[in-house]
């Protein structure tokens, strides 16, 4: 429910002032999430960063979670879909965005998402947004290859997308291991023997 | 040099009233990490549920992240290595073990390791000792298998293992899709391809 309302603006015109204002609450919240994860985000702390004050903050955003919700979504951009007509020029392709974007600074804040999403239905939900947003260029890859039988049409494009994405997520969140280009051909020439 | 510092015991034998005050603040912080994570631990906290005084707490570990990861060590007990003298039966009985341990209570605690590892060196430590020890039967079962010629012996047995590892970790924690028993199934037929 606070998802969708977080999304709804009021309908008359905004001037710039607004929009400023929200702008700068959104760059301090971001700000916040990559140094210290969701539990370091406070409004007051936001209020602190961005100047805008606190009752301008609750006119916009009703509480600390719909101002959360908020940020987390528009940090979860789509990254484009490669087309090479081949999977394996297609994965190189999107595996190393995937690495590229684990990489930044933001990419911490996603553990403290997925640790938040462990007890909290509502960031339950948009960590899954969150998380199909980020595997929908992959699973348009996988569903591209079946297309052209490269892949088997029979298994599932989420399950063989979790053999894919699985083992990158896994070293760079969990076994702290390195991210090298190495590793990233072992996957797709791995995942070019699925069958 | 904290995570250290924690395993060490006075050298007096200590008496039974210090054994059972030591083993009840042990539970109730192991108690308060399944319910909220490990932001959700505090000395405060710990000492009501232990009913042990928080001066007595600090006798047994300096701080309350020594108290931490002394309870974080303690949940990471290590799996049994199957060996059936074969590599589909020996994984299909370690991801069975690991897949009911990711299902239980004090898995939830793992992502707030995670999450925390991104951002403090002593817990980042602390997670690479506690998930070595979850993975070393898969590394085991890969090594026995590899020294049979059933997986090659040019490849890494720690790569190997985030190929099979990956998927389920990604799936419980991020994807939050079924670890059931065709997913199993399915790592298992891929991770016999592997050459």
């Amino acid at each position: 429910m606070a998802i969708k309302k977080t999304s709804e603006r009021p309908s008359r015109e905004p001037d710039d002032r607004v929009e400023k204002s929200r702008k700068a609450v959104l760059a301090a919240t971001h700000q916040l999430l990559a140094e210290s994860g969701l539990s370091g985000v406070s409004v007051d702390e936001v209020a602190r960063r961005s100047g805008v004050a606190k009752t301008t903050i609750y006119r916009h955003w009703q509480s600390r979670e719909s101002l959360l919700l908020d940020a987390c979504s528009q940090l979860s951009s789509r990254p484009p879909v490669p087309n090479t007509g081949k999977l394996r020029t297609d994965l190189e392709a999107w595996i190393a965005e995937a690495v590229r974007r684990l990489q930044q600074p933001w990419a911490t804040v996603m553990p403290s998402i997925i640790d938040a999403a462990e007890r909290d239905k509502a960031i339950a939900e948009l960590q899954s947004r969150i998380h199909a947003q980020m595997r929908a260029g992959l699973v348009a890859v996988i569903e591209h290859a079946q297309a052209r039988s490269e892949l088997p049409h029979s298994e599932n494009p989420r399950k063989i997308a979790a053999f894919i994405l699985g083992p990158i997520m896994y070293r760079r969140f969990i076994s702290r291991e390195p991210l090298d280009e190495a590793f990233a051909k072992s996957i797709v020439k791995w995942a070019m023997r699925i069958e």
